[in-house]
């Protein structure tokens, strides 16, 4: 356990009923009791919220009216002895709270250092840990479900299966090794351990399959809107936001401009390209041949290239299609209110395997099949995020490829009929590596890295 | 009491580490339990708190891991059973919280109406309520403690105490007029009413007083820096940001783009003209002569004057000086790290009772100054906001400005020897008016229309 007391705001910042700032450790309780006008919170049942007032000590003055929640350990997020002063949620009086806590010998907490000791005193693992901050940061239902899943430890105990048979082999082979009374145990070992990395190797597999999903219900896609000046990219635009609440974050220890907003479209996060954002890609439509426009394409994640029913098609669409060939694309005929002077079957043509949707955007037409396109574009059928355990997590993504590198490694050894203690080496570097994702063997400074990507009070 | 059951998020909105959906009224517990996988909440103690998971009955699936603390009417806020769930602070999170409460029967409060129930059910009354929301807005720590004195019954006591004072005097003359045996009672209820109404009307005076430092620091002052450009404003701008901590907040109920800015000077909340709107003054500048420029002006409540202590005053400058004419201003002169050429008697004898403070903000140079002068425009010395009973609040000042007026009427009346009975009519009015100011005597819509201006969840 860490021996000191830390301290943090751990509700949102901003103006609201209530805000709360949260003490773990060992002085947590005595800390507050000290500040605390009211019951000796020293004296009372865990888990009990108290009614008082907080003087402060500098002054001798009342310096806010407070509920103290008080929770002893173990059975707390830290396991530690942790303290909630809920007050008026005002950025001054959270703040001033916060500023005498400080002042009384709390140590101001890291982001994520509540989670850290939740997770170095053993109450939850790295997995469910990061979890943590992926359930805040969720955008959409679907999302959160996955965090939720693997908060839960859903994803931990695939994991630690994994791990096992992987380590049940190698014991094995080690005991095949050690006693060899037998002449066949080369080969009885190499067949076991085929068929187990096997059996690991697809299980891996198939998380990695569904990761890139996963990645994209965690992070959401980056959208952009192009075509020409006219064809309604503004009223897509619109359209996407009216229909699905726009979620709008702001992206932490930045300043105020890099506010970033999603829409919810079937549960997957759009980023779209703000209105500035917009006026770009009229550039981009202008400055097409460019090689720094088709790159600002290349890093989007889906692209909705936009046509106008009611006109043929131009060289400029045709540069378009060129410009988005190899993405991700979803083709929109826009002003389906217009007399068609559009070539469909062209269109269909160009687009090649991407979906084609007409739509009249002004009459707020066709942007269910739209939001279907899209939510298909990534997810088959209308799958439900819990059936699966999601990895979302880019750290997790690396670490199950690496793992399946060392695996097919081992099992190229044993095709090549290697000797069993050298195919040994590589199956238990998988063990170590998917080891990585829980936590169970890894570094400290990875910890450290990981933890200050959570918010403050976390 | 209401006899419905109330529910919001009482926590800012965005990201953080926990976040809080409130309910409160008769079926509060009960609604909680319903959807609670955990302990029985109904059979808990009052003022405990407990894990476990929220289910949503709709697809009976895990919907969050929550702490919800049980408090039980009549010693919570409301006075009614008040049931918060602490969830985690996403906004995925405690949106999707919020709908599982909705949807199992508890309705959406209206912004202000957990506080105005507790100003209903008598726990508190209307200028205290007023303060919670004032304590929430609170830009420095001068204007919390104001309305944390407020919040506590100050200004409640005080008001009472000169609504007991005209209702004895009332009543006194009453009795005599119902009992004239002596022939003198005509005179003694003068004498007596002169008296105390004198009194009151006293009091009542050195309320408004200090009132108007009171909205200041309630509300900030609106400040605008005007100078000729390279003078220095960007400086001065950043100098104040830069030593004060920004203060921001979202206007509620608006677009993004109303966000205010405030520095805390002192104790004394600035909100500066933005980046933009120096641009807008550089304008002014340009077309001073221009009446819609001079009304920009007139609007704020403080005038940053800055001159160039290396050049010669310009008639640039002497125009300024005419458009900030009758306003308060603070006349700074800048850049004295370079050559004087500025004429400081003729700026002294131009700024006349305004202050003049030199400065070279490039060097960090007499920013103290500065932040004194502006202080000292306001309040005299450094008061503390504790020692007085501040009215911050416009509606108790309009009020006390017609309990005043009243007063004077009764006052003139007497004066004039009109019958005791006619100017007793004007002292009851007196009494009415200030009850209006801790809701004695007020109207249901202006109870409406008062709460609706709190955020919701409190």
């Amino acid at each position: 356990m860490e021996s000191d007391t830390i301290t943090a705001i751990s509700t949102p910042i901003g103006e609201g009923a209530i805000a709360i700032v949260r003490l773990s450790g060992p002085e947590a309780i005595e800390i507050a009791n000290q500040l605390f006008d009211g019951k000796s919170l020293i004296d009372v049942d865990s888990h009990t919220i108290h009614y008082g007032k907080i003087i402060d000590p500098s002054t001798k003055q009342v310096a806010e009216e407070v509920m103290v929640t008080v929770m002893k350990g173990p059975k707390t997020f830290t396991r530690e002895d942790v303290v909630e002063i809920n007050c008026h949620g005002g950025l001054v009086s959270v703040n001033r709270l916060l500023e005498i806590v400080l002042a009384q010998g709390a140590r101001l907490a890291e982001p994520g250092e509540f989670t850290k000791r939740a997770f170095l005193n053993g109450r939850i693992d790295l997995s469910q840990a990061e979890a943590v901050m992926d359930l805040i940061r969720a955008k959409t239902d679907r999302a959160m479900n996955v965090a939720l899943k693997q908060m839960d430890g859903r994803l931990s105990q695939l994991i630690q299966k994994l791990r096992q048979e992987l380590l049940e082999t190698v014991a094995h082979v080690e005991v095949n090794i050690d006693y060899p009374e037998y002449d066949d145990v080369e080969e009885m070992s190499h067949q076991m351990m085929i068929g187990k990395t096997r059996e690991v190797y697809r299980e891996i597999e198939r998380l990695l399959e569904v990761a890139k999903q996963g990645k994209i219900l965690r992070e959401g896609l980056s959208t952009a809107i192009i075509g020409r000046p006219n064809v309604g990219k503004s009223s897509l635009m619109n359209a996407l936001v009216h229909e699905n609440k726009a979620i709008v974050t702001e992206v932490p220890g930045t300043t105020r401009d890099v506010i970033e907003e999603y829409v919810n479209v079937r549960g997957v996060p759009l980023r779209l390209v703000d209105t500035a954002g917009i006026r770009e890609t009229e550039d981009i439509v202008e400055r097409i041949g460019v090689e720094k426009s088709r790159q600002v394409l290349k890093e989007s994640d889906l692209i909705l290239l936009v046509l106008n029913h009611g006109e043929e098609l131009t060289q400029e669409d045709l540069n378009l299609f060129k410009a988005v060939e190899g993405l991700e694309v979803v083709v929109i005929v826009n002003k389906t209110d217009l007399p068609q002077k559009i070539n469909l079957e062209k269109v269909k043509e160009l687009a090649a395997d991407h979906s084609v949707i007409t739509t009249a955007l002004i009459e707020e037409k066709g942007i269910d099949d739209l939001e279907k396109a899209i939510s298909e574009t990534f997810f088959e059928g209308d799958l439900d995020a819990g059936d699966l355990t999601y990895v979302s997590n880019v750290r997790h993504i690396q670490l199950l490829k690496q793992a399946l590198q060392a695996l097919s490694d081992a099992m190229e050894g044993m095709e090549n009929q290697m000797p069993i203690d050298l195919v040994q080496i590589d199956v238990t570097r998988t063990w170590e590596i998917l080891g990585e994702i829980i936590g169970d063997t890894v570094h400290e400074s990875l910890i450290d890295q990981l933890f200050s990507q959570f918010c403050l009070g976390k």
